[in-house]
């Protein structure tokens, strides 16, 4: 099934205690479309300037997305993001924002991509995020991602958002934020009670959480990285892997969407190992297999009988 | 196997946000010999004053718990620790540690438990655990739990006690004081160097790592509870009911340690649910074992296919 992503295509100038990088390939849209683009053929709608590189959209399109919905405003800046991480880096600290075309952006969807039945509504002000659904033909499965930001000022178009949402992804954090609650579980039920079939909520190197109705839930670890250099993106790659693997599927369970943790768990692994996209979009299929039985291999264990 | 636990027999003033106890039991041993007596007949080695309660030290008979190691001192004070908790819960405060007769303790292990084939070395001076290690005749298993404060303090005495342990039980801060680095698969590495066969990874809410040489890594969630009133004994409860679950094993291997450790997860899930050992020492097998069912399920998915 055709998967649609809607979301930043930027620069990030990136410093972490590994290193770090100069206006490299970021923004959510490139990190979940290239995290899918082993799963699906993914079409992207963003916003860029005739500043970004070549080279960037080169490997986006190489691995298959398709980038019609990419508007190129003449003249334009292009999105930037400027931020640090420290010890753990486990918190992003943002240096400097510069909108650029984003300023003004209002997602426009090729009328051959309004069909598309996989939504992915990356972390974008949800204003942007409603004017995409109403440009939506008969989407089956819509995922939104959002951030503090539109938490804190855009609650009530947000919660619009969400009653408009098969699956919501939100970071621990954010989970308290909406449902202003501290246990987890309570915030689950909360943001379930918004609208959504499933909430999942990340949690970083702790792994991610899958709460459903009825009490479904699962819970999967994150996988052992050896390196981490850059966690920018990994919620992206996380969202993109999920989507990319369900487009797969006939059906959207509680089982499959386990499946779909799973696979987002890895992509996000991958990303967080380089800087930028560097990793992720220069993985051989054989790679993301191994990882996947090793994560299925970590989390078994057999049945206790009392 | 027969199971032997040394630790602190104690009371506990413990406040949190949902409510406040006054020399509650507490102590080490106490959490993981209740919560270990659920599946097997644990005896406990300990000090404690006179003043101790007759209805607590009951509370362990009752559950099959053997304190003829508990050793009394006529008109001493029993450890005391007084403390609270905030938030979410995650730190205890101390406000008053009272060592009491604990000041002066040398465990003694009476001649029939000297014979223990199962040995948890519970959180304190390794000075200690070395004395216990120097008086068992053959055990096969000897778990060590340890704090911040022997890592600190008694280092080199500490890495004696690991060099003859089977099992290094530590939390993530711990890992990371003792190997002096920040990722926890180097920690890991770094505690099997010292000598065990294995080491587990607590991080409290965000589950349970069990590491072991050639690699060999096992990730667990934690269970999702409704009702958190009182973290204190946590660690405890999951050591004890881990312990306990391998004195039912033959075999102490990777497999039956992921067993192990959803035990200990378990317990440790009962433990938070109420103040002291309020929960933990009044279960039914039907309780637990609907637990265990629903941490697996929680925590299984169909291996993925690319």
């Amino acid at each position: 099934m055709s998967v649609l992503i809607i979301g930043s295509v930027a620069l990030d100038s990136v410093e972490t205690p590994e290193g770090k990088v100069n206006r490299a390939q970021g923004g959510s849209a490139s990190y979940a479309s290239i995290a899918s683009s082993y799963w699906c053929e993914p079409a992207v709608v963003a916003v860029i300037g005739d500043d970004y590189p070549k080279s960037y959209l080169k490997r986006m399109t190489d691995r298959g997305i398709n980038i019609d919905g990419v508007e190129v405003v003449p003249g334009g800046k292009s999105f930037h993001w400027s931020g640090f991480y420290k010890g753990t880096m486990h918190e992003a600290h943002t240096r400097e924002t510069s909108l650029g075309v984003f300023q003004d952006f209002h997602p426009r969807i090729p009328e051959h991509l309004a069909e598309s039945r996989l939504v992915l509504l990356g972390n974008i002000d949800p204003e942007l995020q409603l004017e995409v659904l109403d440009q939506l033909k008969s989407p089956q499965l819509v995922v939104v991602d959002t951030m503090n930001l539109w938490i804190n000022t855009k609650r009530s178009e947000l919660l619009k958002v969400l009653s408009r949402a098969d699956i919501i992804v939100v970071n621990d954090g954010e989970a308290r934020m909406l449902a202003e609650t501290i246990a987890i579980p309570e915030c689950a039920r909360y943001l379930l009670g918004l609208g959504p079939k499933f909430v999942i909520v990340k949690k970083g190197e702790n792994g991610a959480q899958l709460h459903g109705h009825d009490n479904y839930f699962f819970s999967l670890p994150s996988f052992p990285v050896e390196i981490l250099n850059d966690p920018t993106g990994a919620g992206d790659s996380f969202a993109g892997g999920m989507l990319g693997y369900l487009s797969r599927l006939p059906r959207h369970d509680g089982r499959h969407l386990n499946q779909a943790l799973a696979v987002g768990t890895i992509m996000a692994s991958f990303c967080v190992e380089a800087f930028s996209v560097e990793r992720t979009a220069h993985l051989t299929a054989e790679e993301i297999k191994h990882r996947l039985g090793l994560l299925h291999t970590y989390t078994s264990f057999d049945a206790v009988e009392m």
